[in-house]
């Protein structure tokens, strides 16, 4: 079934202990088609400035990525980010943020987009999300990300955001800090009493805890050592996630587990390199093996 | 086959955010033989002084835990431990501790204890830990545990130790302390080059990760939410494992795996009352039922 996403596109430096990128393409919408898009095709919704590079554009040459709902918008720059991360690089330190067109109007859905079934909302304010939600006309599955400065400057509208989708994804620290519970399992029951159905809670190399009100599935990370840069490895998270439940046309907790673990998968490329280099070189193939071995590694008599 | 431990027996006095305890049984070999128990008979090997409560050692009755190996030495005390948790309860804060009979010099390994298969050297000096090692005829397999004040103190004394015996159990920051790496797998496999078998690294919450040259696995903590006191997890962990692996008989990659999953039901079961009141209530049934609701938690298609 069709999938949307709609977030943010952008122009990324980064520095890791590893090497140092600079201007290279980025953003929550640009990682989570990457990462869908060897599942599902996808529709991205998003709006970068008129000086975003053409050669961007050509990344998704050859990938099931509809670019109807990518606004230029004459006169704006797009979004740009410079982070660094250091030691165990498990949080990314922002050294510069230039919001530009991310700080005006949000983008508009195009018309052949608006019967869209499965959605992701990436991270920005709860209120976008919520328009944005209103723009889409019947569908079947929600999921939103958010981030810690909404919990701290937006708690009302986020909580508001989380009552009307079927999903939300968060960090570990995001749901500690929503709900006061240091309990993850406590956290994630009283997440689930603000509305959705569902709530994935990502522990970086902890693995991730997914619970709807009767089911509880808990999936460590793949077993990655040569990370090289974890930005958008939650965005690929998630994409493996929609994108796989976009290809199945359901949602239910068994196909939700199935989708987590190809989640799972995505951000494991994602993270052996720079920018989009290691999720480019993700394939179904290279899915199934890695799968293979994350089932390897959970099973026990 | 015979399992042994050696460790501490001890008198602690507790708080925790869910209440408090004054002078209950405590100490490693404790909360070892305890959760061993569940699975096979144990020898206790340990010292405590004079003033240790007869009641005390009605503790084991009914149980498969031999105390030929329990010295009671005239005029010394038993050691005594005070700490607290807070907040989130991932680690104590020691608030006193009275090392007494510790102190000392360590227990004798009886005679008729000498012929054991299975052993578990529980957090000790390493030196004493090879003392009571080379106290052993023929040991199969040899388990031991350690603690940071080791690594920062005891450092080459301690690797030594590690390469003679074949199994070790850290948690993570132990884990990373001796290593200096940031990544677990890493750490994982920097410590099988000291010499070891396999390792096993705590995780706490996020549970563990057993690993040995050929084989990866990854085990989340029980689902518990009703933390009281999580004194003697550890302990417990280790002794589930070890009191398993002894009822087999054997240690390979599958028996061991199927031995941490016992390990950390033994410990959640610990975690849930103050002293040995959670663990008290565990039984082989018990530990049937929450083996299939890990099973379930990991499952995926």
């Amino acid at each position: 079934m069709s999938l949307l996403v709609t977030g943010s596109i952008g122009v990324d430096t980064v520095q890791t202990p590893h090497g140092h990128v600079a201007d290279v393409l980025g953003g929550s919408a640009v990682y989570f088609s990457f990462a869908a898009s060897l599942f599902s095709p996808v529709r991205l919704v998003g709006v970068v400035g008129d000086d975003f590079p053409n050669e961007y554009r050509r990344t998704f040459d050859g990938r099931p990525v509809d670019l109807a709902g990518l606004e230029t918008r004459a006169g704006s720059k797009t979004f740009r980010w410079h982070g660094r991360y250091e030691g165990d690089m498990n949080s990314a330190q922002t050294l510069r943020t230039d919001l530009n067109v991310l700080a005006e109007r949000g983008p508009t859905i195009p018309a052949s987009f608006r019967d869209s079934r499965f959605v992701f909302l990436a991270n920005t304010h709860p209120v976008l999300q919520r328009e944005l939600l209103a723009q889409l006309e019947r569908p079947y599955l929600v999921v939103c990300d958010t981030m810690n400065l909404w919990i701290e400057t937006a708690r009302d509208e986020l909580i508001e955001t989380l009552s009307r989708v079927h999903g939300i994804i968060f960090n570990d620290g995001e749901a500690r800090m929503l709900t006061g519970r240091a309990n993850l399992i406590d956290a994630g029951r009283a997440i689930l009493d603000l509305g959705p159905r569902f709530v994935v809670i990502k522990k970086g190399e902890h693995g991730s805890i997914v619970m709807d009100r009767d089911d509880l599935f808990i999936l460590p990370a793949y077993p990655t050592t040569e990370v090289r840069d974890p930005t958008g490895a939650g965005d690929s998270f998630a994409g493996g996630i929609l994108g796989y439940l976009a290809s199945q046309g359901r949602a239910d907790a068994a196909s939700l587990r199935s989708a987590v673990v190809r989640g799972t998968i995505a951000a494991s490329f994602t993270i052996e390199g720079f920018s989009l280099e290691g999720l480019r070189r993700a394939d179904l193939a290279g899915v199934t093996s890695r799968l293979a071995v994350l089932r390897d590694m959970v099973t026990f008599e």
